[in-house]
Parts: C-alpha cells; sequence; structure tokens
C-alpha cells in the first residue's frame, strides 16, 4: 500500500514522538515538522531527515503532506487544527483536542464541511489490555457494568502551562469510561483544588453517572511523588484492572484472578497507525471529533460542577 | 489495676472474638456470654469457662457485670444497647451503631442521662499504622490534607442480613475520615444500587466534602472476588496509604517512599483495652456514642443522595 | 467417628497452638497438656479446661490418651518422643524431630518395634496452595521439573535456643522439595556462617542435586527485617509460585499468569486433622518418621558440607 | 569539550541502541555503522545519517574514528575488537567480551601493548539504584556483606545463538557481585542444564563463595515466561534490593523500608557517556578488560564445576 504523506505540527517533548513514529512506520512517510520555534523545529526536522517550517501554514501549502498530527501547547491546539483543516489535510489532534466546547465544535463542523477527518489523541485506548478490557465488556464476560475507578496522578509536570488536571489528565478516563461503557454520562459531579498552581486545578475527583446507571469515579493530580495510572472496572461477573503504565491487566472473578500476558506496545504507535489506515481507506477513525468534543464537554461541566458546588446534568 | 467486669451480648463469629479478647486481657474480666440462641451462648461460653445467657435482662442484672460489648446483628444493636445502659452498664457497641439515627440519638442521650459510657466499635482507628496516620496529619507531615480515598470491597459475605454496604462497609471509612480531617463533612453525593441482593444496596461510590474543602472518596462493595481494604490520605507534603489488611503503611514523598514496621496488633483487642481503660479511669472513649450518632447520620444522608440522585447538604 | 484422645507435650507457644486446635478439631478430644514448667502447662491447660502435667510419663500412664503432639524445644523433642512411644502410644513431633540423625534414626526404629504411627511436623505440606503444586507436578502440568528456589527468612526470632537456621527453617524447604520432586537428593553443597549469633549458624545456602538433575537452592537467615516465606518452582512448561505467608500461588505459563484463590487455612489444622485421621484409619500418615530422618540427615550433610567447603554425596 | 569520533560495529538491535545514544550524547560524534550485512549497516547508519560499512577494516581506516563500541553475536566480539585495538582506537566490547579466558586474555594483552582504553559493557553497574548500592555497601550502611542472590531470568529469547545462559546472562551478576563485593569469588558451584537447547545451557544455578565468605547465588534461565531481573544482597545492618527492570530499589532495616526515587536512566547512556569521559580524560573506565576476562573465567569455571558435578577453586 502507497505511504501517506504527514507532516507534524509542533516539535516539543510529544512532537517529537509523533514524528519518530511517523518516521518508522509503513503506512506514513514522515514529510515535514513546524513549530513557531525554528530552533525546535529545525532539531527535529534533522533528527528524521525531513523539512523544517516555522509557519504552518507554508508547511500546509505542500501537495506531499496529506494528513497532519498537531502536539502543540494546549492553547494552540484548536487553532492549529483549524488551519490544517482549512487547508484540506486530515488532523490528528492531541487531546484536550480545544480548550473549550465552542473550539471544539467549530473543528467538528469544519472537518465534516471540508470532508476531511478529524481523530483525537487519546491513545490510551490502543494499550492492547484496553482492548481486551473492551472486548470483554462487550463479550459479557465481566457482565452488567458496574462501575469504574480510575486513578490518574503523578508528580508536578515539567511540561505545564494552560490546563488543568481535568483537561490534562481526567479527560483520558473521561474518553475511557465512555468508550467502555458505550455510552454517554447523564450527570457529573466534581471536587476540584489548587494546592500549588494558582492557576488551574492540581487535583480533581470527578464522579460520571452514565445512562444504565454505571458510575465511574475519575482521580486526577499533580500531586503524588510518582506516576500512578490505573483502572479498575467492577462488574457482576468480574473485576478487571489494568496499569496503564506496565500495561498489565488483570480479569478476577472468584476463583481466580488472572493475567494474560500481551506484548507491550507503544500505544502511540498504534494510534497513529490507526489513523493512518483510517485516511487510506477512507474509513472513520475509532475517536473522531465527536469523541473529542464531548469529552471536553464533560471536563468542563465537571470544572462547572467544581465552582458551583452542585452536580450537573449533561444532556 | 483492678480488672473490669465485662459480658458480650452476641455470640456469634464477631462476638466469640470478642469474648476471646476479653477472656485474653489483664484489663477485663470476662463474666458471661449472652445470646438469643441458647446454643450458640453455651458453645462460646463453655470455650471460654463463664456462664451462658440467653436473655440479656437476666445477665445484666449481675452486679460483676460494670461493662458489655454489644455485638448482635445490626438490627438489634440498638435495641440492646438501651438495654445494657437502662441496667446501668458501660457499653461499647458495634458498628453500625444502629439503624437509623432516631435510634442512635436515643442511645446518646441515654448514656448522657445515666452517666455511662458509650463506646462505638469503629476499631480501624487501632491499627497502628492508623493511629501513625493520624499523628503525621496533626504534626503536619503530610501537609495540607487535600483529600482520602477509601476502597473497602469483598466478597458476598456469609454473615448478612439487614444492611446493605453503606451502613456495614463505608461507615468504617465515614468514621475514619472524619477521624483523620478532624472535622465534619459539610456535603455528601452518593451512587448506590443492587446488583444481586434485592433488600440492600450491593455497591456504593460516596464523595464526601468537608468544612475546609477536603473530599473523601469511599467505594464499598460486596462484589469483588477477594477482600481489599485500603486507605490512601493525599497531601501537599506527602501520601500516605494504609492496607488495612495487612496493617502496612507507607508514606510517600518526592525523595521516597518509606513504609515504617508496626508489630501486627488485634485492633479489636486494642479497641477492647481502651474501652476497658476509659471506664477504669473514668474518662471519655476515643469513639463516644455522638461518633456513632454523626457517622449514622453522615450514612443515611448518602443513601437519601442515592436515592434522590442529588447532592445533600449536612449541617 | 470416634474421637481420637490427644494430649500434648510442651505448653509454649506452639504448644499452645497445637492446643487449640485439638481442642476445636472434630477428630480429636484434647486430654491434657505438659510442661516441664508447672505455670506454663497450668496456663494453656486451664484456657482449654483440660489438665495440668508436668511430668509426661505421668501423663502418659493415662488410657484416654492414644496419641501425643511433642512440641518442645528442638533439643527434647527425641527424648520426648521416645517416651510416648515407650508407653505405646502414637506420636506427631514437631520438625526437625531430632537433633540428630542418631536420635531420629532411634525414633523411627521404635515405632516400627511398638507399631506406632509417627508423623513429623512439617505442616507446609498441608497449605492448600502446595497441594494444588503438588498436583500441578504429577499431572504435568508443570512440565519437567527443572528447579526450586525457597526462601525462608525473617527477623531474629524471639523464641530460639538450641538449632541453627538450617534445622530451624531450611528443614521446612528440604521436606517440601523431596515431597515435589518425589525423590530424594543425591548430593548437597552448602554455605552458612554464624553472624550474631556465635552458637548456631544464622544464615545458609544450601544447593541441593536429586536424582533426575532437578535441583534446588534454599535460602534462610535470621537477618531479614521481617518475614518471607517464598517458594518457586521452574517447569518445562509453567513456573509455579507460593508466598507461604499470604497463602497464594501462581501458575506463570507464556501466556497467562494465573492466580487460583483458595480458601485460607491454618496448615497445622489441617495437619492434626490428617494426623488424628492416620491413627483413627490405621493408615501410614502422609508424613512419617522416615520422611523426618532424611530431613536431617540432608540438613546435618548440608552443615558438614558447609564446615567443610565441599560438596558432599548423600546415598 | 571536543566530541570523541566514535563508531559501532554490529548494526542489529543493541546495536541500534548504541548508535542512537552516541548520535545524542553531547560527548560522542556517531561517525559510521558497521555490519557484516550490507543491508542492516545502511538501514541503521540512514537512521542517524552517518556512513554505512560492511568491513569494519575499512571503516578503521577512518582517522575520525577515535573509539569503537563493538555490539555482534558473542561469537564474533573478540575477533572485532581484536581489529579495533589493532588499528589504535580504543574500544567498548559488549559483554561477554569473548568465548573463552585465551581470547579474553589476549584483548587485555593487545589493549596494554597499544595503550589502548578497553572497557566492557556491564551495563547494570550504571543503573543509579545500583550506583546507590554500591555506595551503601561502602559507606557501611548494609554492615557486613553477608550474601547476594540474583535472579536473571526470561523467555526463549529471540536473539540468540552462540552462548548459554551463563555467558549472556549470569555473567552481569557475575561482575555485579564482584563489583559489591570489591573482591574475586574462591569458589564456584554451579548446576546448569539443556532444557531446550540442546546446544547450551537455558538454566543454571551458580554458587559463588568470595574470599571473605560472602556468597553470591545466581538463577539464570531461558524458562520463565516474563523478564524478571531481580538483586537483593544482605548485609547484618539492611537488606537492599534492586529490580533492574523497574530501577526501584529498597533498603530494609528491621524498622522499616525505604524506597528513594531516582529519575529513571538508560544504563547504556550512561555506560557510553563514561566510556566517552574515560577517553576523553585519559583515565581508566570504571569496567576493565581485566573486569571483562575475570567475569569470562568465572563463568568459564561456573561451566566446568555443572560438566564434572564438584565444586572449583579459584585461585
Amino acid at each position: 500500500m502507497r505511504k501517506l504523506g504527514v507532516a507534524v505540527i509542533g516539535a516539543g517533548f510529544w512532537g517529537r514522538n509523533h514524528a519518530r513514529n511517523l518516521k518508522e512506520l509503513n503506512e506514513t512517510r514522515l514529510v515535514a515538522v513546524c513549530d513557531k520555534d525554528e530552533a525546535k523545529a529545525k532539531a527535529v526536522a534533522e533528527l528524521f531527515g525531513v523539512e523544517a517550517y516555522s509557519d504552518s501554514r507554508e508547511m500546509l501549502k505542500r501537495k506531499d503532506v496529506e494528513a497532519v498530527t498537531v502536539c502543540t501547547w494546549s492553547t494552540n491546539l484548536a487553532a492549529e487544527t483549524m488551519k490544517v483543516l482549512k487547508a484540506r489535510k486530515h488532523a490528528l489532534v492531541e487531546k484536550p483536542m480545544a480548550n473549550n466546547v465552542q473550539e471544539a465544535r467549530k473543528i467538528v463542523d469544519l472537518a465534516k464541511k471540508n470532508q476531511r477527518h478529524v481523530m483525537v489523541g487519546f491513545l490510551m485506548r490502543f494499550i492492547p489490555g484496553m482492548q481486551r478490557i473492551k472486548e470483554a465488556a462487550e463479550k459479557g464476560e465481566i457482565g452488567t457494568l458496574v462501575y469504574a475507578t480510575a486513578r490518574r496522578v503523578s508528580e508536578w509536570p515539567e511540561r505545564i502551562g494552560d490546563v488543568g488536571v481535568v483537561k490534562d489528565l481526567a479527560i483520558h478516563d473521561i474518553d475511557i469510561t465512555r468508550y467502555l461503557f458505550g455510552e454517554d454520562p447523564v450527570e457529573v459531579y466534581a471536587k476540584a483544588g489548587s494546592l500549588r498552581y494558582k492557576q488551574f486545578e492540581d487535583h480533581a475527583q470527578i464522579l460520571l453517572t452514565f445512562k444504565n446507571r454505571e458510575t465511574a469515579f475519575i482521580e486526577a493530580n499533580w500531586l503524588t511523588p510518582y506516576k500512578i495510572r490505573k483502572l479498575v472496572v467492577t462488574g457482576s461477573k468480574a473485576i478487571m484492572t489494568l496499569d496503564y503504565i506496565t500495561q498489565e491487566i488483570t480479569m478476577e472473578t472468584s476463583g481466580q484472578t488472572l493475567a494474560p500476558r500481551y506484548e507491550v506496545k507503544e500505544p502511540l504507535k498504534l494510534e497513529l497507525q490507526h489513523f493512518a489506515n483510517s485516511i487510506l481507506n477512507d474509513k472513520e477513525p475509532m475517536i473522531t471529533g465527536l469523541d473529542g468534543l464531548k469529552a471536553v464537554q464533560i471536563a468542563e461541566a465537571a470544572l462547572k460542577s467544581a465552582r458551583r458546588g452542585t452536580a450537573i446534568k449533561l444532556k
């Protein structure tokens, strides 16, 4: 099959990972790297033998750029993604996709109008163990889904500036619980606070209630000395757990705990591969702009709930 | 010092543990055991060489009974405790102390009127590691307390009948978070459901908000294949964790994780010892009838919140 | 079925556990407790409502004593066991059974001569998980047995005086590896030393080679801050692990790790039950005096190897 | 400081890691990559923008190549290293350095004759936690060193062909125990076998005795479903443990377990950095050809002990 020509906007730590994977994948040909900071763009571009840009509009003129992954600071994600879509390229935009619901909606609308694919970077879905949990949920192996609890905590991040833990961390679990339960939450109640970082919340506890009465509790903070990324899904027949860091999963039933072994894979690689294949085959990606929009909506509702001190109903 | 004469009402699994400890403690002299089921009373009484009763009123006439521990089914706790207090004996009543707030209040009032001590069996406080966490919180070692998350889950219990997980399990963590934060919650939002047991809730997720904006998330269910009893307390300076089953604690700061080793002790023994010493020295016990009343109030508010689907404010 | 009349010689910590279990088992009737220290004997006897003796010969005159469990200091085990067998009672003797091979052999011979059963207290065999590992080994689930590694370490013991770690700790694993491999070792090479306790070795590493070329590595010491009791059995098809303290086992194959859940049982209870049933049904116990003799032989060979600095061949 | 010009011989999986790190380090400038398989050499060279060679002699003529890292199949390590030294370049040779003692000695002699540095790739020494253990040992924090136990097991390796587990895996722990104890073993006793792989041993248990009576037990095999790389060092004052995979260490004393947190670092990067700095500053590297020779000697003695069934004394 032919290779999809891809460019990357955002040459920081995460953009570098995008570039590396796009260079290595059989499905893609890394064409160019862009960053407002020219030096950064050059450093990454040189590492992979491609061209560097400091103005994305210039880069987007290239015919050999068919799709673009957007990995900038959260604040700029939406603006850059709009440029990509305007230039009639497909886009994979890192979470949280946009700062607010309005920006997110604009992206969804423009993608539809220009008939371009938009995928959102909720890469947790691509961990092999997560796929197994999804399969187990669909096949009834877990039984009736009761609730999920997610813990996504870490130290004070080096790279931070423009969003708090809800849009930076919890949003992954908001997407995952939507994915696993296969439906949208109808209510959210959250508590959040700023212990050290005055501008944004550095700790949050969110309780989501779903249509079929399942609930999800999400804990996110930047106050824990080391990274913990865990998920527990409790069902009537079994409990499944996932450690996002080791990628180990367990299925616990009354008689035993079973921990199947999967080869550890780089979820970003699988995500970019899925993105490329979706475009090459003109199929809707697993995670669309609509998923991104919904995640932002729920995140904003959580922040509103925390501010107001009440539960917020979601339509 | 002289030994306190103690009797036990309720000769089931837990009452047997009470009897064993009271027999072994230096501070107490086990005098008698009572159970509506005469055979049960005899079995336990014989094991420890004391007298058996099937009518607590008869047993309460004995002068050598100065204090009584009440370990019956939840449904009968309050009624039996009232008999004990009416007979002017001191009482240690197992959690949840009473079925509802009214019963709990009556106990508190009668104890006050008759000037008898009432202690409630929230034995988790007596785990050495819990005492260390309380100390660390008081000394500022954890810094500003942000939140606590508690997980108290297990299999379908053998002994069950008259309360759900909120009053059977979560009530321990309700008491513990009051104890650690040193204040009462001002709001509770909970979700609960009955997956298998139609009469009472078998799973619950409770979010408590405290006066100084700390929060506590409590998860309790009877749907997990094995017992897990864990607590995590997150503060601005450190995270402390406790595994109630192994009694191991850790203190996690940015530079290290420290796990001090404490001799494993039977919390029930320490609780009964504290009860006896409180009476012998005429000091108010660490956990009073008022603590029990508050725990029941919060538990009932949680159940109300779950029923109504709204947050409940607590005065 | 009728109850076997049993007495206990040795009223220390472990003897008390024997007495408690014998009191509780359906198969046994605890008749008396004996200890050279009369106060100790009385304390335990009174706890269980039986008679106390300070001279075992007196106690052994009783007709209602059919079998005796011997739980004295290691130094006295053999002497007391000989008294028991001379009095024509059956005996369960705690490990290591005897101080040396000669004493052990005398016990085996006398038991045979007087046609009495002798069982040795290698209670590790009775942990449900150990039974599962034995079954897995026999059924070929582990494949060809390659080797076992055992780690049995702890802090400086409170109760110690007359044997080092080889005869106190490692002897359990010597018995277990004989049990699992189903054969006797042909060679032993060991290193041991006395770091703190001048009289006996407080650390040892033993490498046993078995007839079919399986090997077993046993590590035992009193230098570790907390108790660790673990076993790993490596086979061509699977690895099985057992944590003696939690009783958890795992079976690890290339595709998964499986941890079946067994009810935690008190191995001492199962051992005493097996002992009683062996006598009541006149069947040879699972662990005979010959097993005890062999374990002592191997333990002594290990100590010899450590002293001489050479491997020792075993016939 | 100036950058050291470095080339890599061996463009397989591990050689690629060498190349990547040499490309990224400030101290080095990756100049060329060589592999008998021209396609492999080109693939890696192109990835990093350097020249490819299929004949190392050609590459060694380059003046800008000052040092070379040798990462070929074990069988070819010594031969290629000799070419490097003959061409008067410094060499870092991957373990096991050579197939046998004679080859290893030739390397040591030639390096001395031509006054070139030789370093051996025992990268485990460079894990931050290992450095901490070494420091703790030197400062007496662990007390008197009693023994070390190492477990280095994994699944059947993809890349294998010319050495068994002793020279492929155990040799790391042979080096580490020499490093931590600061002396050479005086005796080795080993058992090894070939369960699946007829040509070389796929499982081994090695017991080393050191001059001051410390011992080290090393277990290595390719029969375990997943990678385990652990070390436990037992001393009179403390036990230290290291998990090579997570890089987590613990220090266990009677009162507590302490787990200091170190930033996870790529040991290969630190090793290559140390190599480069040693040459740039003309200082002897931490791990010399002599360390490599000794490790091979001990490994061969272990294999001899396993073949003969006796302990082997080492001078």
